[in-house]
């Protein structure tokens, strides 16, 4: 399947401002980038440095004024992410360590309180991909999936309180959930073709064996259409925008996800 | 100063375990290892790797019965650490790219929740160092400080609600403080020299005037006699031991810091 | 300035045969990636990742028959290189660790056997800045810069044995002559505009003054238009196509780079 | 089998002398370091890194005058290397991206020269473990090993022509025949038992069947015995010392290896 994705951001900027921006798709296993747009206007001088997790990160300071960035992209993604239901839960000590720090808990996936929910909610299955599997069926069922109901993240603790969340938080829990088992889970963020309301979109991966696997807890149909824009432990490591300094909110954020012919 | 340090930990094992453990203190600007010993009884096969803190980590699985480990290592340390009071603010575009993510909310450092309280505890002072000082000092007035106090961290909003905790808690509320104000700050677990009960001791380093600076709310002498093991974002990240599993916890964990003459 | 680079490759494929390309420009200090086009005929799955170079490289598995990539890009790029006469050396203790590798010799950079030489070209300068414009003016003048002239990399010895070669050839030597200095130096892969006869460009970078410099003893105009694709010790880190197994050469490599204006 | 080693090197200083030195043997899949030690006399303030190798480097200034360093540790190590016949060749396309860039020449070891003549001494043999034994049987017969024959690293064309070599230049040829047959191969410096003359030692390993193994065409009875201290791509990566500035050269270096009780 062939995406053209975009995201247009506009800030309207008091004092000169730092930014942080994620927003450049990389290409990878599941996807390839065939063509890519990044307009900053106005342009100011940017530096790009890859963040722990492997994403590029871009840095600049927003100058006054009405400060917008415009990105898009081509890209080829799975029409249906791989689904390997009985892949067995990998023993902490053959993890590789590259992926140790997904076991611990973050600043919203308090994994270390979810140990006896999560053994309850997967009773009896075979530990991995069975038991991430019972985790997004049961926040598909017990958490109602409410677009715009939040605008800061949720923690896992919250959601779990609240019985209700976007996307994100929605993953926060499952994100939870997971390590609370030793299964190491991660936050991506991205587009979802034909997700409604159109926006950005934030789902879970879980490493059972021996790779990651996509889980949304949000998405009810078939399974693909997805494009990874940046990965981290949750919410705080895949801000599409940081800023730092006096309080700047977007004056818009449009997203379009479109289904186009290969370019090829 | 000379110091000899060491750590051993006891457990017992009922079903084979994986462990990580964080206990090999590494030579860096401010801190010489000129002798080190780590043994494991029973000696099983260790595997061991850099985290992304760069941690040395050393993995593997504890078997069944009693399980030991002893370290220990004669560190040259500086007598007195640095304080360089005035020592400015760096304005986030100026930050190397490496310190990024010590701004960033972790999971025990809730800095998106303590904003105005920062200005308050800051306010009319020189961005940078002053502040860092500021808080500390407020943390040693306002944050009863009660070696043995709580068995779990405490998370930065958890510690000023409830206004004590043991040095790993207090270092949580000194890092959110600092983030909120965008300067990054981190833990670091290791050993201190005439710490009363003598224990693992965790303080918090802030980045002001371009490195690295220590902060210890709970001490109030001179500040010298560190050895550092880990460095991270919270405690998540410089538990000494981790253990996967059924619950493990140490039958005995002694801790010792005494000064030896120069090894030369 | 604004440069539309391009640059497409054919192949003809006997066996499936593994390439590593490296052809994404990224964004940094010096260039904005605005735009950017990746084709690759026939479409096969492709894998990034980032070399200890921070380049960014596509892994893939070429299929026989006709392969043929076609990759373009719109660049903001600066007019004018800085320039800085006096710029000083920096103290082997004083390098960032991660500059140090560039000091040690390498495939092309035999930099062990330069010493001598490297202190007769620049005897009597100011150590730094000086000593590489130094080694650049006399590459142009010793030198003789004659495109094709040669199919494989030269050396820095063999280039000095024959007293001519492409501009990887000079930059070569030039690393050399830098490093036995200890100077680090590393090598760059790009686009140039204006470049006659338009092709690929090799240059090379300095550290003094506390940041990369750019070198090219080619260029004998203004010292702009330079869009860097890759880095690395030498042209074996920058091969813009590695392919492994029986020998693969490209049917054709058309590369092109125009002026264009703004695309804000 | 439990070894210690011990490494002790002296200097004449005659200007204050940058070095990095890289002598901490690191614990891992192969030895567990349980005791170690590292004295620099007189003491300097030292600074650690680690390098794109994972090597961990000490930096310093050393002072006019003798400077020496002494350094030991007790190390657990196999009584014999893994040795699997028949371990297949990994396709490039499957090989890790870490392990790429023992793919490519480097100083020493000119890879891009040894294509006829690697496939002539594995003519016939099962692509992978078998060829590069076939290649360290083959430096064994025809290049005569001569302990202290060469001061200065040899690079795999050089040792070809002069048919002998210290250990150091055998690995450098055995890795070049490697990488020519698209077999990544590293170099590996640190400590052998039993080795006459005892001295430091270098062999290499190459990566077949999914992982690094052990060769070394030097070694002629049971291959046990190793501690590891340095991996790179040739001589030029895995130097014990660097140092920099006017020439210095050790007054003397002396190597113990004993074996010892287990500490346990």
């Amino acid at each position: 399947m062939w995406l053209r994705t975009s995201c247009e951001l506009s800030f309207e900027i008091a004092v000169p401002t730092p930014f942080i921006l994620m927003l450049r798709p990389r290409s990878g296993a599941q996807q390839w980038v065939a063509k890519e747009e990044y307009k900053i206007t106005p342009h100011v001088p940017v530096f790009e440095y890859t963040d722990s997790y492997s994403n590029l990160c871009q840095r600049m300071v927003a100058p006054p004024g009405i400060f917008s960035v415009h990105t898009s992209a081509e890209v080829k993604t799975v029409d249906l992410m791989d689904q390997v239901p009985g892949a067995p839960f990998v023993e902490v000590q053959y993890l590789p360590d590259f992926v140790l720090s997904y076991l611990l808990p973050s600043r919203y996936c308090e994994s270390d309180r979810f140990g006896d929910m999560a053994c309850e909610i997967t009773a009896g299955l075979t530990p991995g991909y069975d038991q991430v599997q019972a985790i997004e069926d049961w926040l598909r069922t017990n958490i109602s999936y409410i677009p715009g109901s939040s605008n800061y993240p949720m923690s896992a603790v919250e959601v779990n309180l609240k019985q209700s969340g976007v996307c994100r938080d929605l993953a926060h829990l499952g994100i939870a959930l997971c390590r609370s088992l030793s299964i190491p889970a991660r936050m991506v963020v991205g587009y979802l073709y034909d997700l409604k309301p159109m926006d950005l979109h934030a789902w879970f991966e879980a490493y059972v064996g021996g790779r990651w696997y996509t889980f949304d807890a949000v998405h009810t149909g078939v399974k693909g259409g997805y494009v990874s824009v940046g990965y981290g432990r949750d919410a705080t490591d895949v801000a599409i925008s940081n800023q730092f300094g006096p309080s700047v909110f977007p004056l818009s954020q449009v997203v379009n996800v479109e289904m186009i012919d290969s370019p090829e």
